[in-house]
């Protein structure tokens, strides 16, 4: 099932034929779900209960046929924009429970709810300092199981508390909804992260799942993008999207927020989305195998944080060309439901890691200090997004998984790679698992001071170092060189940019692949290649991934990794024939057809040539710009556009 | 009565002959007023009253014929730069009481007293945090009048805080002043505000003058004016006068405290000011029609903060070049008696008004973010700032209110402008008045988000818009475009540079104004033109003047502004022919005979061609240079220059 | 006796073999002593004492003849990279007591123990807020005597705490000194401040010597070099060096921690040592009249702050290029062993002196404020850095001190040099001493706010400055002009820079040495020449030193001071003979023998020419690069190189 949606915002002082135009406006647009927040602050004055706002609201869904997600929002503060976090006393925890009791049960009756979103944005970088949360912590840490591996009793970093809110989190969503299905057995619990590049340190959605119907995400441009420029906000959709697909696994998941419109006071950084991007943010999610993506939000609150504001509607509550783009896209999708109504995700079998631990340790050892961006907090997620951008550029879809959701359960990994960009810590667990991904012929990329540590903050880099047969080489040393220096390749001849560090090795079985520029002595190491059972290693300890991304170019690291990769990248079905900057391919499938999604980001109209293998061109299911054509293995597409491509599998 | 002079700083430590040597240099440089703190430290010790330390300060300056004014300061800290700026408990208010009933009875036997300065720049940004602040907020809050207007019933934003700091500083001024009357029921009683462009938001000027005698300011460049770069200076005092010359409505003004000297490491900014600067403040402030200024300060204190910094006099007791200066000056005055002794302003009849409202919710709303000056603290008044330093550059002298300041009083408003720049919040009981100050034949100009609020920052743009005739349009939407970015008006063909938002208007009765560059088919409207009533409004929904700030350039927004105001610019008796980068002019009258200032920041000499109706030149009455002349309709002017020149109206 | 050594780091998980190991290697390469930290975490658990992962490293010490310095450490977190600096309670300092009565009484046995270091890098920049420090303030205070100077009844600025840091300081220091000498009454006791250029603040060297054997300081590059660019850090090890052996005086010193290694998420400032910077440090210290170098450290610590980083080892136990410099230095130490026994520097008798309360002043008077060098915390410093380093520029190996630490007490002071650069507080105390010293022959040269207050920090500038006889003048005014500015002086015709304020004067005894540029007629000087006595002072109250370093060149600063002191730098043994930007020199002396250190910061090789009085060349003994070479009084010198040269007295 598929939706494009708007999240309606209730509050007093609305009246019910404003209440009622936003639903009508939903439908006329093609619109099919929208979100609600159940204000508990609009519901109770003391004891008494008075529903009749949110009421007219569900009655208004029901006669425009819309599915409303009801979210519980228990009473807090108006000045608190996303919601608390975490209860604070037990009597906090008891009203919260008092909320659900009332609120599901009454809201119950309406055929127009679809289902309940326990928490909006659960996740805040930080544990609370209440009495509540010290207790649980210590009961948390007193039940905690003894790990079976000490770094070799070495006296340790105590991350505990980075543990334990990972955990707080899984304790209080699953909280929520066991207090929901008290009431209601069935219906869809969904959950939207937020912020993910820097919350997915606190976030074990492998744990949320046992509880959870579908996962969700807040993906806002001017919240949650500050690691990326504007014209990089596609491609940042696309990794936000990625996490959210690893993260749900098996259950379904879609974008539970995306930005409908300008933002003024609120948000880090000011923008209103174009109808283009709005095209670009729900075809990449959809390309990321998402139901769809619902907007914040339909109508504009109109008071306070956020007045008049992120709106689809404008202030004559007319429809901007946003929504009417979000029509476009939605209506797609209904023209194409025996498409979407059972698609999967045809990703390249290249995964892009990252470990929760490397960004636990990268923030505990942080220190203010001149800002170099792989010293700061972020260096270690932007390594990895370096990676996903650069194959990204080559047509290459990728997945981007917390190491924890990779599936290390195989017999073969032939076809398959990981890349480790810059990932700090490799906790012990998945020290075998990695080492037998090789072993069974997988091909792993490691860059950067992966796996410098274990869990525990531990330097594994000795002589014991647990990846020393898997790798065929040992770390000398790393030293400082420049924020931006070259860093040189024998056989390919290219030149990258790496940053910060470079790690010299100590080869055992592996062979040299890199070589300084003017000398023909080879001093030091730079890195390495080995091959290990049926599997390949590639180790460049330098940055070059961060390095690439910092000097604003991909050119050379999406060279390297086409030439690592070939024997992926030449059977993709679909990819770019040549580095093409700025683009996206996502690929997606049901049976024999194939659709892919294709943004140009790039700043100028591109002719992309396309390598294809046993697919056979169909026609264009979508163009923003109604520009977008297919002749001879070659897509034109202009600036900004998003064109969805149809193909079938050759017989 | 007119003033020049200079704070006297007296301190323990200090020998009779040093004090009487300022009193007796005061008066042979013709300075004639001083001010000097009443340090209750220097007083008392534990129960005894010592005042034989400022006795010798008044007997000097009975001496030399000096008027002082009596700068209240109760105990307070030495590391306390400006002193405290609210009682702390119940007995801190007592002692204060007490120190008042001491210190009036004992000076008010010198002849040589001329009034009281109840409290040293009174304002602090916000509240402090002690229990007696915090049950006088809740007492006021229970007292406060139930508003008539609840913004529809919505949920508010609470600005409570903000507005009981406006009500706290006029009942602590208030008492203050009582404390004074009840020993000497007849001496002046004046106040110095501070740091105008950020505690505006705090001052409520016509609740003071009820028990004013005067209204003062401190002006200090190195603090307060970080709004501006240096040769903004002069604008930047022009200003701070016109916010103190309408805050003081009916009742007299002077400037009370301005930069006399060098800044080591107090203030926020080192500099130490021209001679030609100390003309420069001291004629714009007459030129908005204060009784003088005084400068901070004669002597230099000696020890701790300031120590050896702001005087004008240097260290071997001698006067500096801005002594001199200050002396020049107030000779001239002097000699024009008859001029100065009852001659009032003749503004433009053009008013830039800010509201306190959009200050507070500006601030209310400000989250840490990307630096962009529209979003910022400060955006609201350099918004209003923008078009005061426009209308300055084409010799139009504005005044700059506070909208309660502004008489809304009268039956016709022909002839009269307001300009509304980037006023988020226009409380509701404006909406009235401004609508029927257009429908009575005013001219409006408005730009940015004016009117985005209501008093409780809640959003009025929808379709019940409260200006939706008297502006002939409705805003559609906002969206951000680029921190600078250009826009375009049809008829006149001018390029203004805009900053941030962009609004599109739906007309109802307005025409539009802009046009695309490039395009011949207008598919937006971001500016129109509305006749209501005998009035007239222009409406443009982007922020022109802060655009037009950033970008260092008025050149667009005064010619757009001097075709506006076409009708009231050229009936004005003197303007500048041209727009004129860094000048400056000011106008002012007795009876038939008129004198402008005029100041020279454009960095070089000039001659400024002039546009004069109804007036004959006299004579050059001041010349900071003695360069300055005239000669057919244009005056020669050199850099830095301050010309003071006298005209009679023909007959 | 003479030691290059490095740190080793003890902690559990280790094993025997690899501690015996870094032993092993210490003596294979030629470093001679260590350091340990003697964690009370790791040998105490409850009351049960276990010493064994400590005894092994002695044992091993012992095994090969390596000398071990232990450094007490009682119990703190492991999160604590360097230690508590001051007890928190009674109990505290008890357990601190235990502690060091527990682990002298057990190490002492050892003959591998060497000295006491009695706490790591004490020095914190402020005081602790717990009750414990309160009390003990207090008292101090209670028992302070009342100075006999008032700063003539002034009320004046409270610097108590500022003054009490460093009682507090010594009293903690003294404290754990007396505890060891409980159980070990001769071994020596050293130890080590750091971060100097920020925590001369709180240190009184003349005091810590009477309880200390020798003095030490860690000068880490990456933690403690924030005022200097990486190509300064030789000469920011220089003054660092200057500090300390001014602070030893008569007892030996030397530089207990260096840094020896890569840093990656440690430190202000990423960096790794190259080989040069090796040779650099420790012969700069060397010239400096230390005893040797030890670096942080052997082997990496392995978990959590600093794991992996700093070591001169690499991760596989290997020498890096590092320790193998600081092995080769080290063997030419002792080959040279009869030197180096007994050598002292031979200083060119020009010293370069700050005063403490300057520093304090300076951080009292701080605000936040537009950010210029010298009115920020750091410019007292950073202003008498400026012309140490200007001189090091043309061979001049000059002392650098606190001011308390220079010998008052002599006849005569010809041939003896001072510069008070930008040293805002002149304590009375020292007032008769400089106009002695002047009198008695000495030429002082001073610049910037010097002199501006007293102790307390009351200005002195008036018509009685207390140097008014001995610098011939009096200050009328300082104004700011810019951040940087040209100064002409009229015979030298040096153009130099100055930076924010200038200084004009009003002669008495003294001539004009300034000018303007452009005039023939001088309104205003800025600067003056004094004969006093026997001795002539130098007196320009702008900042030069500071604007020189500040515009990043000291060729007119080093020009005039080559001009001011050519009575003394002529007759020198050996300098440069023309400027040398990033050059640096220094002399030490064995009876006849005497050897230079020379160190090429320049960026290229250079031929240096010098003026050599007196002196044979013998030899180099020393060049890192083996490249350097002497040839008709000229070195050839090449990046980045470090060159010892023996010389030997002309009989």
């Amino acid at each position: 099932m598929m939706f494009v949606g708007a999240e309606i915002f209730i509050e007093p002082g609305q009246t019910d034929s404003e209440i009622y135009s936003w639903f009508e406006l939903m439908q006329k647009y093609g619109l099919g779900i929208t979100r609600i927040r159940m204000f508990e602050s609009y519901m109770r004055k003391g004891e008494v209960w008075d529903f009749s706002l949110f009421d007219v609201a569900f009655e208004a869904a029901e006669k425009y046929q819309i599915k409303v997600y009801a979210n519980l929002f228990p009473e807090t503060n108006f000045s608190d924009v996303g919601g608390f976090k975490f209860p604070k006393t037990a009597e906090h925890l008891g009203a919260i429970a008092n909320y659900i009791h009332h609120v599901v049960q009454h809201f119950n009756q309406f055929n127009s709810l679809y289902g309940w979103v326990p928490i909006n944005e659960p996740g805040s970088g930080s544990l609370p300092e209440d009495d509540f949360t010290k207790d649980r912590f210590q009961t948390w840490k007193d039940g905690r199981q003894k790990a079976s591996y000490n770094s070799n009793g070495f006296t340790t970093l105590d991350l505990s508390k980075r543990e334990f809110l990972v955990a707080h989190n899984i304790w209080f969503l699953k909280w929520l909804t066991q207090e929901i299905r008290k009431y209601d057995k069935k219906r869809p619990i969904h959950v939207n992260n937020h912020d993910i590049f820097k919350n997915a340190a606190e976030y074990d959605f492998p744990n949320w799942r046992e509880f959870l119907t579908s996962l969700g995400g807040s993906a806002h441009a001017s919240w949650h993008f500050d690691y990326f420029s504007r014209n990089q906000f596609a491609v940042a959709m696309s990794a936000n999207a990625e996490i959210l697909r690893s993260g749900a696994g098996p259950i379904p998941w879609f974008m539970t927020e995306l930005q409908g419109g300008n933002n003024t006071y609120s948000g880090k950084r000011p923008l209103c989305p174009t109808k283009e991007e709005i095209a670009q943010w729900l075809w990449v999610n959809v390309g990321s195998g998402s139901e769809g993506g619902m907007f914040w939000c339909m109508n504009a609150r109109r008071s306070g944080f956020e007045a008049g504001e992120w709106a689809m509607l404008d202030f004559q509550n007319k429809p901007t060309d946003r929504l009417l783009m979000a029509s476009c896209v939605s209506k797609t999708v209904s023209q194409n439901h025996d498409f979407f109504a059972d698609f999967s995700v045809q990703d390249s079998r290249v995964s892009v890691l990252y470990t929760r631990e490397s960004l636990w340790i990268e923030q505990a050892l942080h220190i203010k200090s001149i800002e170099l961006e792989g010293r700061m907090v972020g260096g270690v997620m932007k390594s990895a997004l370096s990676y996903f951008e650069a194959l990204s550029e080559i047509g290459v879809h990728a997945s981007f998984k917390e190491i924890g959701e990779y599936n290390f359960e195989l017999d073969d990994f032939t076809g398959q790679a990981i890349i480790l960009s810059h990932q700090l810590s490799i906790p012990s667990k998945y020290w075998r698992p990695l080492n037998d991904f090789v072993y069974k012929g997988g091909k792993l990329i490691v860059d950067g001071l992966t796996a410098y540590y274990d869990e525990n903050a531990y330097c594994i880099l000795g002589p014991d170092f647990p990846f020393k047969d898997c790798f065929g080489a040992l770390i000398n040393e790393f030293k400082f060189v420049d924020n931006l220096f070259d860093f040189y390749l024998s056989l390919s001849k290219l030149e990258l940019k790496s940053h910060l560090w470079r790690g010299t090795l100590k080869l055992r079985t592996a062979t040299s692949i890199s070589k300084s520029k003017f000398s023909s002595v080879e001093t030091n190491t730079y890195g390495c290649r080995n091959d290990f059972g049926k599997g390949h290693v590639v180790w460049i300890p330098s940055l070059l991934g961060l390095g690439s991304r910092i000097s604003g170019s991909y050119k050379e690291l999406s060279s390297f990794l086409r030439d690592e990769l070939s024997d992926i990248v030449t059977q993709l079905p679909v990819s770019f024939e040549t580095h093409q900057p700025g683009m996206l391919l996502k690929l997606i499938r049901n049976a024999n057809r194939y659709m892919t999604v294709l943004v140009n980001k790039s700043g100028s109209d591109q002719i992309l040539k396309l390598n294809i293998n046993g697919l056979v061109y169909e026609r264009v299911a979508f163009s923003s710009s109604h520009h977008g054509t297919y002749i001879n293995d070659a897509i034109a597409i202009s600036s900004e556009e998003t064109m969805v491509v149809e193909w079938r599998a050759k017989v």
